[in-house]
């Protein structure tokens, strides 16, 4: 961290800046130009609160140097995370997909909806059995009846599953049930859950929320990695901006800096991001192009019966031209894709 | 709700189109011009998914012409509501001030900082007891034992109390101890937590989130609201921007768009929005001369060694100093300051 | 467009609204429902400011139906444009990448530059000869002589040109040189610059404000295009969010959104989207995976030597990679790239 | 500025970083830590393109410490600048109200509105003459005509004149007839418009683009000064988010902040900030009591048959209120109001 102080700062003000910092705890070192005093300061500065200096008197401005996260980060450790679930490797060399229908609606639905998306290449089952809507007057789930679905689906068809929780108390069933637990976009920054699914031993698959930075972003996963959970995937769903014309904007360019910042895998939502059907598949073949290491798509049987999200769920036939549609893509980015 | 057919939509498409709605079980008015035809629609929208008709064929656009909103909206109740918290009318003739310190340290911090705002004018004590924290290595609050504080100086000093629940466990232990539960930001679409106070039978006070619409924020009310808590007090504390000098942009035209879309009171947290104590006092004087019901203002008696924000607290005498501005501000907007 | 009136407007509300409306010249259908009336308005609505009816008394809300744009509308002509610029046809069934320097600095750079992309199969030479800086103290490029350097370059190589003017006064001198014109993202609304360009007879490509929605942008185009000028190429180089990793946020959704509204070709802009070289690549695959009809890519034979932007090139090298990975990506979009 | 480097970084990484900092010119000093080791940089950073170093090997971070803004900044020039415009001190001790139509339509429309903000205390008259307009099929304007109005209105009721230019080729007519030059929120980066007014000796109200950083509005305003005219006037007029219930959010923050950066005074549009005529009040209160300088609101005798932005004009007895509000205002803030 540095601390630079203004040019008409006095000798005064500089040792009032000095002592604050040691106060803290940190070694300073004093570095006076013709022009302007910088201090240079080492210590434990991801846990301070820069804004405390900058308030000093004579402070002109204070950089801090050094990532706020650790465990999340490449500097921590170089080379790729790679998370095994029942076999199915995430961040390795094949892109994975996870595809299933936005809420569990009954068995038919979420059987014939799994039953095409393995056939096509999914290697993950997803489906929701808690909603959070935006309005309460919608929908809201089946709850654990749905878990129960989902896991009889991924058996059925060899795939692993995944399903979000919102609160903790859904964090023990859930265990059960699924093989990686999925925090949403509104409760990235919902601390005590993150800190509740560091202490579980199951992959966690962590939205970011819809204006998460992505110093942000990674600053979640290290609550949960914090608490003794290595397995975090990150996923990109989309951030808020001014453009309406669709609900998210997303953040392509998310993936590769990601994967310069941190050793996670990183995969993308495109279903959530655009929230329309005709944008899924252009945007999904961009991610895979841009490096992602896996996508989370929506599709249902009938999208036009759906409870929830019908509008950006793809149709079985559209999510098996997609799947082509990869594996024509992933060579030029030195992929596979089953 | 209309449905805008496309200029070449086929007689088949437009069937399939009210066929449809109707299935919904909405009413269709169908209107067909030279040039286009229309669809007007009426019943219960609000918990419909307008998307389900977007992406029909031949059709070009949905339009909702109703608020997704019910409770809260000042046409389903005309008159403002005005919360009486032990007295205190918040809504009412006169603009409340609530006041205290980020996180509650120990007793005599908090006693301080009471007793100087107190006297300033402020109404109502704040405190936070469980604090949310971006990074997970950060003070996370002294709980309960705060919260016993927040009540013994509240009562020591005539002031209300309000403080931060995050989860739903902390929610009884809150309601023994506060005259005012608030949601924070980042749990502003945690609708677990919403359902939740919306059982209870104090006033809420519910932050706007950081990427959140005032559609979306009213609807977060609502949440509270179906469950039959009516005392919701709006916090309007700052909104995401691509700007970085301050940690968010306030959003000053909140105030006079909420007072036009519903009868709920607004209040403005200039301190969370601005993030630097020097962009505190004018962004206080300018929500009120805007026509804030009230605001929430950080205040510490050593800002230079708070555990938490300490660089945007005011102190005592900057906060004695703005509630003396106020004072001559009020008389513009029609109201009052004790 | 529909006028919607409050659920308790009265007789005399309604009619002034209408006399509004029809003083305007525009049709009125009244439909008046158990709970609510609504107006439907036919007429040119696309000149109208819709604000002037929503401001009346009694009116809760005016929803405009049709687009405000015409030219430019897929709707006003269906088949998609393909710009043909000496035999390179833009919007067809190849993939068009335009690269070169960011701003042409001497012979020897420009051609070692031109002679690289046009191996590596870049079919349009670009290059700055008027560079507008945010800051006064910064290289403002060559003028005049640039474009001829660029022009020789062109030639030498079989590549089309393309640069950006900055003002009315640059026009017919580039006019001279250079194939397309090329206006940039600060200059989409200089409405004098629009109409001035749209009075030439040579493709124009425009760029995307970096806060412009999408209608404001294809508004742009229907400035150029009402002057008798049809030949406008639309540019995607990301727009402005909170995240500050990268310069701009390249919306990538634009792309199938664009290809939805409009018969234009759409091409993206990763360099000036990311601002680092790094984050180019992966952009570049994603945007042609999505669909866009070419790109823009700068190149620089010594880009730590460059003037301007040199830290978002890409070495020869690197776009000949470039090339190639997006060879493999091409038949996945049922497109070419030569 | 500080070059960081990454804490694996070798001897001849380190040494290339210092040899292209000393080819550009710049002084390097060496500090290395235990750690990690740091090249403090000395020189003319204002005028450098940090990514330059940003990009090299081994480099984990560039930091600028001083501003790249020079004559618009408060450390250049302490005290606040004062612009004398035919006896009204903008920046001095009272706050200054500009008024007027957007639009001059025709000589009634223009006096009326004249007279009755003169009466009300409004020192400039605002009156658009060039209009620079989203789509092309809408009143551009009466041009010249327009300008020799406005002198006339202003000399008859001794108001001074501002109006906007939006080409270089207008400036010279404008001269002729308006006091203060305006530049447009979409020309804040027509940097050859900025060069131009930099030339002329009258005063400039600078609007801050839709999408500029505070920073960038600053560098604009150095175009101007860097001319040699130092009589830049700062006008807030809203930033676009994702906020769509105004047209723009007022950045009321950008008040102090300015006020701390800067020594120019800075002055706020509410009314092309909300659109809408119902919150332009609100605002202006708001942003007065922030510590506005001036106000530039727009007034219209008939809004309802305006040429342009009707719905966010003022009534006369609108705006004789609201300067009555803020009489009732300024001494919050230690200002006066005539």
């Amino acid at each position: 961290m540095f601390v630079v102080m203004e040019k008409d700062a006095g000798e005064t003000m500089i040792e009032v800046v000095m002592a604050a910092l040691t106060r803290h705890g940190f070694d300073v070192h004093r570095s006076t130009g013709s022009d302007q005093t910088v201090l240079g300061v080492v210590g434990d500065i991801a846990s301070a609160d820069i804004r405390e200096f900058e308030v000093l008197d004579g402070v002109q401005e204070v950089v801090r140097v050094s990532e706020p996260f650790k465990l999340s980060s490449r500097s921590f450790k170089r080379e790729s995370t790679v998370i095994d679930v029942n076999g199915c490797r995430i961040g390795g060399k094949d892109v994975v997909v996870m595809a299933g229908p936005c809420a569990i609606e009954n068995e038919k639905q979420l059987f014939e909806t799994a039953r095409s998306v393995a056939r096509a290449g999914a290697k993950v089952l997803r489906g929701g059995a808690y909603k959070p809507r935006t309005s309460p007057y919608a929908f809201q789930g089946l709850g654990v009846e749905g878990l129960k679905l989902l896991r009889a689906a991924g058996r059925e068809f060899g795939m692993a599953t995944v399903s979000e929780v919102m609160d903790i108390s859904q964090i023990e069933t859930a265990l059960e049930y699924v093989d990686i637990i999925q925090i949403g976009a509104r409760n990235m920054q919902n601390f005590n859950l993150l800190s509740a699914v560091g202490q579980v031993r199951k992959p966690v698959l962590l939205k970011r929320g819809m204006a998460a930075t992505i110093q942000e972003w990674l600053l979640a996963a290290e609550y949960v990695m914090s608490g003794g959970n290595y397995q975090v995937i990150l996923c990109e769903r989309g951030i808020r901006t001014f453009e309406t014309y669709t609900r998210y904007t997303l953040d392509i360019s998310a993936i590769p800096i990601i994967q310069k910042l941190s050793h996670l895998p990183i995969i993308a939502d495109p279903s959530h991001a655009t929230g329309r059907r005709d944008k899924v598949m252009p945007l999904a073949r961009g991610c895979v192009a841009a490096g992602a290491d896996g996508l989370l798509i929506e599709v249902h049987v009938e999208p036009d019966k759906a409870l929830c999200d019908g509008p950006q769920s793809l149709y079985p036939d559209q999510f098996a031209q997609l799947m082509d549609d990869l594996r024509l893509i992933v060579p030029a980015v030195q992929r596979g894709l089953p």
